[in-house]
């Protein structure tokens, strides 16, 4: 069954997974033919100093899975045009300890990586020094969550295995300090990690022959995040911090499960257990010198502004997370590091925020079953966390997504879905104020004024269907009753969602 | 386009609105016939006394409509086996003024009929006799919301109408006080009323020749009720209460736009707007007797345990409403009614809320697109509003809601999404001591626990598969930390649903 259908749906989200993907699907992937319009190439002269990776394809998913899988159509590796085995794991080192910041799932089930990430940032931020890594091993195809005690073992296992072969290197870290790893990991739930494959190839990617710096291996590195993914997902950018050049470098994956509300390190939770599939990771890697407690500061201001603001299915993931580094090789000679109080901490926060977006906003591109990109805007709210709860109650609603999917005028699911969200937001929402308008993101089409103080506004239907028949649609809702503002980004609801979530595997 | 897919749709939900129904939907539809199974007679020694109903076809969807409207086949009346008309306009009245109680969505944006209904009983809650009322008047195909001002100027007109022409009745009450209209309006959003249609329909429903109490007359009221229901929700038992027999009669109706969280009456919010469809609705009737707060008690508590517990797609209406009315024509001559610190309140309150739990399940099992009956207990929770919270969450989740659909063992799922709940909610769950079950509602497959104690069980995926290939599916959820317990109904999300809610105004 599922051996028969790769080759007609190898072109299409979820061969790996081997769903039968119906001629709606197709039509909508070759229509919109997400990788060759998203999977950018990167400049060299854009990559941080400082960082090497390597990756390799471990079969991973095949040593788990019940079924033969083929390398070939691994993931969505034939959607990004290359027929060697995708990647499923990768290593990105620091050539000296990199102040580390990271943001986690608040989700009570968390997985074995994100508790053994979480806790390593926490013992960090309580040094002198604060929280510094060497590196950050990478995993697809197996989440290692619901695996108990076991999950726990095998991801010290990897960060032992991965210190212990990166030790000899010249340049590397020496004191113990400096020289943690942390992990992400992503794919299937519920077995074990095949710590066979893994510690057969941990030696050779921290090979020093092995590791790299140029484009094409930071572009297999982002192929060894894909799970369902599309298309690989990575980016980098040179900006000016304190008039020099630093550079920027980010990777992030995520199709389904995606409704991320992420904090800092905090006291972990117990691990627990779920089947689950689909995460949100992402790594983002600058040569700037940041402070360690500064840069998680800059970390959770525009995490707040980017990822927690993307919802794809309003599912939030056991795995979400988040790992920023910054090793300071931009002047590797400097020792002087921003820190909050530094005339260049919002400089870098302005840019790390804008990164971020760019980053989350490719995952919501990428939504599972996803064929329209909608973004939505809460004006003139009291507060952020009002603007940001409506919002998010917006975009899980079932009513308004399909509505957007079949280009529908119907903009009253939007009221009746926000105006449902918990009292504690609402409270603050006078519905006699309340203006909602369709925009055109481009431009072109201006938009159209549906809501005006809480009374409809006579407009010709046909106007806001242009606005919905374009792949970009922009709401927004003006509360008139305060002054902060929050945007959230989210897709459309398609049979396609269904077919991927429910049919897979019947 | 319409008219020519109104015979092919005509058997299937939405024939109304005329979208296109694909061969699955139509599989769907005819696998689980639900007009059949659900569409039960009711017994006329059931039907409370001293009720009257009347209903008729006053063509409110056509007049408001652009496209002409097909009554043979308006709403879903083809599901009923029914060629006449489908009545859209029905008047309930009590022959006494009966004691009432109501609930109402807390959404912001609140239809007319809500803020008009919610201020009546509020009045009446401010007065010695407490509320008590004459008749309701229920209409379909216009929810006479996003009418602003004039919405609130047709509402009143239509209570005024009423009350005019019951007041000549022989036997109805001549004081104002008793003689109080609810309303009740369900259908599509955005334009008024047809004022002239209903103004010419009222004083014939009003003539007490019209005016029966037999259960054919009480099943037509049930389909004037119905939008986009595949068949009319009206149900009818007889019970003790006292020593004495008294009758307890209710309608329902409901498909979509249905995650109900309603409230005793409370000061109105301002009156707002959207293009909403679909919404649930409830009228119950007995002839029991019971003074007006202790009503409005027992109502308040029935619907925390049922009418609040129940999701179809996780979006709230601006239109739900519960309608309770005790009139006491069990015994006319008492003139003893039930209070709270009477011995038979708990027995009422018992007997209530058995019979919302029965009429808002019928909500679910006429979901849209909806091809499974999910129950879901949270048991051994620190309070009951932390399991409502947490089943609330995952009632929601499209991913559990898919997995559910392809029959998919994907448990981890009702974890990540309950793991995701609000803090305030989580806080208080042990990822280490959570359970959970799948469990045959029939008995017959006993059941399976695929997590003890936060621990995964080695179990055959085939025994659990064997549950979810069943119609009727059960959850258990045991956090271990305390003694209350919830529990919710839902269904599954198939791609009927998004042919209803996406495709067919396109």
């Amino acid at each position: 069954m599922i051996s028969s259908l790769l080759s007609r749906s190898s072109f299409v989200r979820g061969a790996a997974r081997g769903f039968t993907s119906s001629a709606v699907s197709l039509d909508a992937s070759a229509k919109l033919n997400k990788p060759a319009r998203f999977a950018q190439p990167i400049s060299a002269s854009d990559i941080p100093k400082g960082f090497v990776v390597s990756s390799t394809y471990a079969g991973i998913k095949a040593a788990i899975s019940p079924k033969p899988v083929d390398p070939n159509t691994s993931a969505s590796s034939a959607a990004t045009s290359n027929t060697n085995p995708k990647p499923d794991l990768a290593l990105i080192v620091s050539t000296v300890p990199a102040a580390a910041a990271g943001t986690f799932t608040r989700n009570v089930f968390k997985a074995a990586p994100v508790v053994v990430s979480n806790q390593v940032l926490l013992d960090g931020a309580n040094k002198e020094e604060g929280a510094r890594v060497q590196s950050v091993l990478v995993n697809s195809g197996c989440a290692n969550a619901v695996t108990g005690t076991q999950g726990m073992q095998d991801t010290k296992s990897c960060v032992e295995l991965v210190k212990k072969h990166l030790a000899p290197h010249p340049g590397l870290a020496q004191n113990s300090e400096g020289r943690e790893t942390l992990l992400l990991s992503t794919g299937v739930i519920g077995v074990p990690l095949p710590m066979p494959a893994i510690k057969r190839c941990i030696p050779h990617l921290s090979n020093g022959m092995i590791l790299r710096s140029d484009p094409e291996s930071w572009r297999e590195t982002a192929r060894a995040f894909m799970t369902t993914d599309t298309f690989p997902k990575l980016r980098a950018k040179t900006f000016k911090l304190g008039g020099q050049d630093v550079r920027m470098i980010g990777i992030d994956k995520g199709a389904g499960m995606i409704h991320p509300a992420m904090t800092g390190p905090a006291v972990p939770a117990a691990v627990s257990s779920g089947q689950l599939h689909a995460t949100m990771l992402g790594l983002i890697a600058t040569d700037a010198a940041v402070q360690p407690k500064a840069l998680q500061v800059a970390l959770n201001r525009a995490v707040s502004r980017s990822f927690n603001c993307i919802s794809v299915d309003g599912d939030m993931s056991t795995n979400d997370t988040i790992i920023l580094l910054a090793n300071g090789q931009s002047s590797p000679t400097s020792h002087s590091e921003i820190d909050e109080s530094s005339p260049d901490f919002e400089a870098f926060v302005t840019e790390l925020t804008a990164f971020c977006q760019e980053l989350s906003k490719l995952i919501v591109r990428d939504g599972e079953g996803a064929e329209k990109f909608v973004e939505i805007t809460c004006t003139n709210a009291p507060s952020y966390a009002v603007a940001h709860g409506l919002l998010s109650r917006l975009v899980t609603s079932m009513l308004f997504k399909c509505a957007i999917h079949g280009q529908d005028a119907n903009w009253g699911r939007i009221l009746a879905s926000v105006g449902g969200a918990d009292p504690t937001l609402t409270k603050d929402v006078d519905a006699g104020k309340v203006s909602v308008s369709f925009v055109d993101p481009s431009g072109e089409l201006g938009g159209v004024t549906v809501l005006q103080d809480g009374n409809p506004v006579k407009v010709d239907e046909a106007e806001i269907v242009k606005l919905l028949k374009k792949e970009d649609i922009k709401v927004v809702i003006d509360l008139k009753n305060g002054q902060e503002d929050c945007t959230y980004w989210t897709c459309d609801l398609s049979r396609e969602y269904i077919e991927i979530n429910a049919d897979y595997r019947s």
